[in-house]
C-alpha cells in the first residue's frame, strides 16, 4: 500500500493506494490537481520513495513558484536524488510532422514522451511517477473515439512502469457525472475533486469513485487547500 | 433457472436467471461491474457449471489482483477446468489492417473475438460466459448507427453458443434513462447498477430493466460491495 | 373497432382501436412492447380473426419462450391459421448491396420486407398484424431526415394492406416528449408506455397520445405486466 | 376580421383573426391540429366564405374518415362550392429528380405545391387557406439554414394570395419555448397547442404567442376537443 | 442622450439611450422588437430627428398595417421628411450569385444593403436607424464562426453612420441566458425582451443587460404592449 | 504582489494578484469586464506602473467614451507615458491570406498581434497588461481542438513578457460552470463576474476560482459597477 499524503485521504481508500496501479485525480480549474499530485510525491519522498512529475501544460517555474506557500523543499529532494521534475509543456503542442492537425502527429508525440518517461523512471528507479494533465496528450485527437483508442493504448505503457501512477484530467463542467470519461473506467482508482455551487456557495467536495481491489469510502466529503496542502473533513456532513 | 451469484438478486428475478440468455449488465466506473461478473462466474463454479471469461479492456493480472480481496479461489477453479480466464485486451485495439480507423478493421476484430469465445466455450463446455465490456468491440466504429449494426450481429452470434451470456456496458452518465442504448433493447435481460448524487451523498441501486420470460421487480434496490461481493437490500426503502 | 386485447385499454379509447388504422406502441427496454403486441394478435385469434406479426429484431424462438409464462395457447393458433409468425430478425440486417451502408441497401431491405408481408397478410387474410420493431427497417439510414423520408413511404404502403396495424418503437429516453419522432405524428394512434424515476421510484404508465377519430382518455394511468398480460389501472390516480 | 370558428379563440384575439394574414397552428401529435383546420374551414363555409384544404401528409380519406364524429357536413359544403380538399400527401415524397435527396428536388416540389395551390385558390375564390402542416414541404432539405430560406421564400409567395391562411406546424418536443422555429417569427400569427405532463398529469393548453396588429390575451387556456371540435376555457386558471 | 420613446425605459438608463451608439433589442416571436422599434423613430419624429427603418424580412405593407391600432401617424412624418421606411425584405433572400449558398452571396448582400442603408442615412440626415431584424443580413451562412465574422464586420460599418441605431435579433428559446450571442457583446447597449412561462403563466420582462457609459438599472420589469406601445411597470415586483 | 484595483477584490486574494502573471476575467455582456481592466491599469498608473491595453473588438474612441463616467484621468497617464490604449480591433478581422477562413490566416494574425504587443510592452516598460477580449484571436478557427492549440500557444508567449497580465474571455451562458475552457486551466489565475437569474431578480457575483500560489477567497461576493468602479461587497451573504 502507498500512503497518499493527502490528509484525510487514506482512511478513505483503507490506507492508501494499491501499488503500481494508475489514479486518475479529476476536477475543474482551480481545485487542486497540482497541488494533490505533489502531496503524494513529497511523501514519497519522505519515505524514500523516488517520483517522478511531468508536466505536459504548465511550465515548471510557475509551477514551483506556485507551490512555495506549501514549504516543501522540493530542491532539497530533487539533490538528494528523491524526486525528478520533467518539463514537457513545450514539446507537447510541437509539430512532429509538417501538418501538426493531423494523427501521425499525434502519435509520434506520445510515443516521444512516452520513451521519455520510460528512460526517466527507469534512471531515478521512481516508485511514485505523476502526468499532469494526461488529457495534454490526446489535444491532436478531434474525434471522441480516436482520443479514446491513443488513451487506451497510453495507460496500458503506463502499467509496464511498475510505478503508482497518478494522471491528471480536466472536468468539463460543474456538474458531477454529466459525463464520463474513458480515463475513469481505464484508471485502477479515480479521485474526483468536485466544486459545486448550491444557491451562492461553492462547496468542494472530494469522491473516491473507485479504487481497484480495496475497499473505500463511497461518499464525497468536503476538503479544503490549506497552507499544508490538501486536507480533507470527516467529522462533519456534507451540508447540514 | 440459473443462479446469479449475487445476494439478493435472484428474488428480484423470481429465482435466477433465465438460461441460454444474454444478459446485460450496466454501470458507471466503480459501480461494481466485473464483481458482478465473478459472482456470476464462481456461483457457477460451485455448481459444477463450467464458466468462461473475457477481459477486453483490463488486462487479467490486475483483474485477479483486484478480486483477492473477495477470496474466491479462482485459481482452484481453473486448475478444476470449471473455469477460464482469457485475455484479449490486447487484441482488442490491435490494427488489423494497415489503417485501423477504418471498418474493415472493426470487421476482423470482431470475427477474430467470436471465434476465439466459440471455441473456447465448446472446449471448456462452458455453461456460464461473461464479456466485460461488451462496448470494447465495436470502439472503432464512428457513427451510432454503425455501432448499432454490429452490435446486434454480435448479439446474434452469442445466441448460438448455447451458454448464460453476461455482457457489461459503460454508462455514460450518472442520471438513469437518460439514453438508451442498443444493448438494453436486444439483451434479454438488463441489469442497471447506479450511482446517483442525492445532494452530496451517493446512492448506489440496482434496477432489473427488463428479464424475458420472468416476472421481476422492477423496482430499484440499494446495494453495496461487501468482502463476499454485491449484496443488495430488500429491507428498506432506498430513501427514507 | 378492434378491440385491443389489453385489459383496461378500451375503456381508454371509447371501445377498441379504429379499424384498419396504424397504431404505433412506443416504450423503452422492458416495457412491454411486444407482450402488448401479442395480447392484441391473441384477442383476434379469439374472435376468429387472423393475425400476422412480423418480428425485425428478436428471433422468434425467444419471443415464444419468453410469452410461455403468459399461457397463451399460440401453436393452437397457428395450427388453425389464426396467426402466422413470421421471423425476418436475420433479413433486416443483412447487406442486400455490396456496401450495406449505402441507402440502396436500405431501399431494397424496405421493398424486400413490404412485399413479404403483403403476400402473407393476403394468404393468411390477417385483419390484424404487428411489425415489432418498425425501427429496424431504417437503422441503415444515418441521417434523420432520410429516416424520415422512409418511414413515411413504409407507412403508406401498410395502409393499403386493410389490417389494423401495430407498428413499435423503441424509446430513446426515460423523459417523456423530450423528442417526437414522425412515426407519432403518421400513425392514426399512439400508445406510449413510459418508466419514470420519480425519486427512487420506477412508475409505469401508459398514456394514449392520439387516437384518431376516437375520443380518448388522455391521462396516463399506471399498468403492470401480470401474468395474462398488460392490466391498467384506472380506479386509482398515479400518484398519491 | 375573420371569426376563427374555435370556441373560446376569438375572445382571446380581440375578435377573430386578422385578414389575409398567415397564421401559425403548432402542437404535438395528438394535440388537434387538423381539427383547429377543419373547425376554421366550416366556419367559413358556414359563411359562405369558400375554403381550401391541402393535406401533405395523411391521405385525405383517412382525414375525413376521423372528422366523422364531429358532425360536420363537409361533403355538403363541398357540392356546394364552398370547400375543396386536396390531397397531395402523396407528392410531397414523390422524386422529381434522379437524386431526390438534392436540393433541386426540394425546389421544384416547392413550385410544383404552389402553383397547384394558387390556381385552386383563384379558381375556388378561397378566402381561407390550410396548409397541413406547412413543414412537409421541407423535408428534403437537411441543413436548418436551408429550411429557413425556403420557408421563408413559401411564406412570401402565400402572402400573394389574399386568403387567410393557416398553416401547421409540428412540435418537437413537450417543452413549450424550448427552441423557436423561423415559422414562428414570420408567420403573422402563432397560436400554440401544448401538452405538458404535470407530475403524472397531462395538461392541454392553448397559448396566442403572437397576432399582429391586435391586442391579443397573452396568457395560456386550458382546451378540450369535444365532439364539436376544440373548445377553449376560459373561467379558471390553468392550475389551481 | 437620445429619448427611447418606450414609456418607463428611459428612467432604466438614466435619461436615454447613448448618443450614435448602438442598441440590441432582442426577443422572441410576439414580444414587440417591431413595436419598440417605431416606438423610438416616432419618438425621434415628434422632436424633429429624421428616422430610416429598415425592414429585412417583413414586408414593409404589413407592418404598417399592424402598427395602425397604436394611431402613430406614420405618412404625415414620412410626408414631412421625418421618416422614410425602406422595405428590403425581398433584396435579402434574392441569390447574388449562381450559387446562392456560397459565402459570396452573403458577402453581396450585406455591401448592397450597407450601401442602400448610407446612402439613405445620408439623403434624409437621419438620426436614428432601425435594422430590423439583423441576423436576416447573416442567414446565408452555415457556421457561427462565420456568422460572428460577419456581423462583426456590419456592426463596425453601422459605427461609420452617425446615428443612434437599434438592431434587433431574434431570441432562440424561452430560456433567458441560455446561451449569449456575438450582437450581445458588439452592441453598445442591449435591450432583452423576454416571456417566460412560470407554471401556467407568462410573464413579460424587459431587461437592460448592458449600456455603455450609463449607469442603468439591472433589474427585469414587467412590461405590455398597450395600445399605445410597450409600457413597463415600475411599481411592483416581478413576481409576488 | 500586484494591487489589482477593484475594491474588495483584493482582500479575496491574499492582497492582490500574483507578480508577472496571467489573469483570466471572464464574464456575460455587460459584466463589466472592461471596467475592470481600465480599474487595474488605473490602480498602476497611479503607482507609476506603466500598463498597455490592446482592444481586439470595441473601438477604442468608443472605450474611452465609455469610460468617462468614472472619471478617470486616462489621458493624463497616456502623456505621463504611463498608460498606453492601442486599437486593433480592425487588425483582428482583417484577412492576411486570399482566404481568410483557413488557419494560415489565423496564424498570421497571432503573430501580428504578439509581435505588436511585444514591441510595445518593451518600450513601454509596461508591467501590466490587458488583452480585451482574447478570444478575439482565435475566432478564425471552427474547431474547438484548435481554438485550443492556439489559445496554449498565445499563453505561452504571453509568459515570457514578464507583465502582470488580464485577459478578458466572454462567457457563453448565464449557467456558472456550464463548460470550462482551456482558458480557465491554462491562466494563472481566473475571477468570473456572473450574472444570474433567480426567479426574476438578476444577481450579480464574483468568484476567484483560482489564484495560483495564494490562498483565496474561494466564496461568490456581489458585486455593483459604481461610479468609481467595480466595488465587491463583502459584509453580506450573497442571498438572505
Amino acid at each position: 500500500m502507498i500512503s497518499s499524503g493527502i490528509f484525510g485521504l487514506d482512511e478513505m481508500v483503507g490506507g492508501g493506494f494499491p501499488e503500481n496501479r494508475i489514479i486518475l485525480v479529476r476536477g475543474g480549474p482551480g481545485a487542486g490537481k497540482t497541488v494533490f499530485s505533489f502531496q503524494f510525491l513529497v511523501e514519497g519522498a519522505k519515505k524514500r520513495e523516488q517520483g517522478l512529475y511531468v508536466t505536459l501544460e504548465e511550465p515548471m517555474n510557475l509551477i514551483k513558484s506556485n507551490l512555495k506557500a506549501f514549504g516543501w523543499d522540493l530542491e532539497g529532494f530533487e539533490k538528494r536524488g528523491l524526486l525528478k521534475l520533467i518539463d514537457e509543456s513545450g514539446q507537447v503542442y510541437k509539430p512532429f510532422t509538417p501538418n501538426r492537425y493531423d494523427r501521425g502527429n499525434a502519435k509520434l508525440l506520445i510515443t516521444y514522451i512516452l520513451g521519455k518517461i520510460k528512460q526517466e523512471v527507469e534512471n531515478l528507479g521512481a516508485k511514485r511517477l505523476v502526468i499532469d494533465p494526461i488529457t495534454s496528450l490526446v489535444i491532436h485527437q478531434r474525434f471522441p473515439t480516436d482520443k479514446r483508442l491513443e488513451i487506451i493504448e497510453l495507460i496500458k505503457a503506463l502499467r509496464n512502469l511498475r510505478c503508482t501512477v497518478i494522471i491528471t484530467s480536466e472536468a468539463t463542467s460543474y456538474i458531477p457525472g454529466k459525463d464520463f470519461f474513458v480515463e475513469e473506467y481505464l484508471a485502477d482508482g479515480a479521485v474526483i475533486l468536485s466544486k459545486r455551487l448550491r444557491d451562492f456557495n461553492v462547496i468542494k467536495t472530494v469522491l473516491v469513485e473507485k479504487m481497484r481491489g480495496l475497499k473505500h469510502d463511497d461518499q464525497p466529503h468536503r476538503y479544503e487547500i490549506s497552507d499544508k496542502g490538501i486536507v480533507i473533513y470527516h467529522t462533519e456532513p456534507v451540508i447540514t
